[in-house]
């Protein structure tokens, strides 16, 4: 009799865990599974645990992969001259969607962060730095958020790489395309002005 | 090569059967479990499989239960004089938090909608009905939404036991505690004008 509540609400309790969910959609996702799609379900759970189980970080760049290289480093179509610098997989995958890079990438798996203890061998940045000595990286383009931590990893990568003969960038953080000005943040309109760029 | 960005690709996939969760949260969530906790994603899949494995209906209320019987059905201590009708599981969890009802359930795991094909056999309706008839209960609360759905349901539910000497009773619709009447939609404040009681 017990049991029963149990594994239900031990369900609703692990739906938890996930970014951006609460008591109450984590009950409607829970209730969604067992009433309308027990198939759907099995199948999340099967790929949950074979994703958790085979995917690993890529030797090379970090980024999440099921082999010991990724796709994007085993291509050996794309651009080894020019690296961009990420925080997350996620980043990648908007940067390849935009189709505006197609040279190769290095994944941090988060920013630097001292208050939350996230140090630069945590990010892999001494990997990074050997990565690019022994490359033919001649741009390293950092696309870290535009946060007080993304900013500090940028300048720790900067810092780190300063002896190396290559051309450090970072992309350009502004107004966004079709915002209007009147609803852009202040902080977002100073990254804008500050990163002026002379017409030609 | 390939297999790697399909796994994670279907992850992402499974995740968009959830409620509510379109291309970017199913990004999140998927990453979030890969980066920062794959041993909760192990417990979630793990709890997933068990309870679409094991949680079924309820043999006598069609409530979610491990067991033949629901926790609630076995309860010798409820009141079997009255029984409340639901839509959904979550009806019961929010009703119980109330603490506002000690009798019996029955859930019909959806409403009546004959666009949909949902009729009143998959709501168990004649099962209600001949529980009803096999039982002590004197009173059955309908806690239907108020929706057009919703009052169908419950006027059928009503013209079934129309021979059954129970007083059907429906809950209050109204103007939620706290809400004020400005910001009360049409509909409701419909519904509480209509369903108005005198005060003594």
């Amino acid at each position: 009799m017990k049991s029963d509540e149990n594994l239900l609400s031990q369900l609703v309790q692990a739906f938890k865990i996930l970014p951006g969910i609460g008591e109450k959609s984590a009950q409607r996702m829970a209730f969604y599974l067992l009433e309308k799609n027990r198939e759907g379900g099995s199948n999340l759970a099967k790929l949950i645990s074979a994703s958790v189980e085979k995917i690993r970080n890529c030797s090379s760049c970090r980024n999440l992969t099921e082999d010991l290289i990724c796709d994007i480093c085993g291509d050996d179509r794309r651009d080894k001259k020019i690296m961009c610098v990420v925080e997350s997989p996620t980043d990648v995958l908007a940067i390849e969607k935009s189709g505006s890079f197609k040279g190769k990438y290095f994944v941090l798996m988060g920013r630097l962060s001292p208050i939350d203890g996230v140090t630069p061998q945590d990010l892999g940045i001494p990997k990074l730095v050997s990565n690019i000595k022994s490359s033919e990286v001649q741009e390293l383009i950092i696309a870290t958020s535009p946060t007080i931590e993304g900013d500090a990893t940028s300048f720790y990568i900067k810092d780190q790489l300063s002896e190396n003969n290559i051309l450090i960038s970072r992309i350009a953080y502004g107004v966004p395309m079709g915002g209007e000005l009147e609803y852009v943040d202040n902080t977002t309109l100073g990254r804008a002005i500050q990163g002026r760029r002379e017409i030609n």
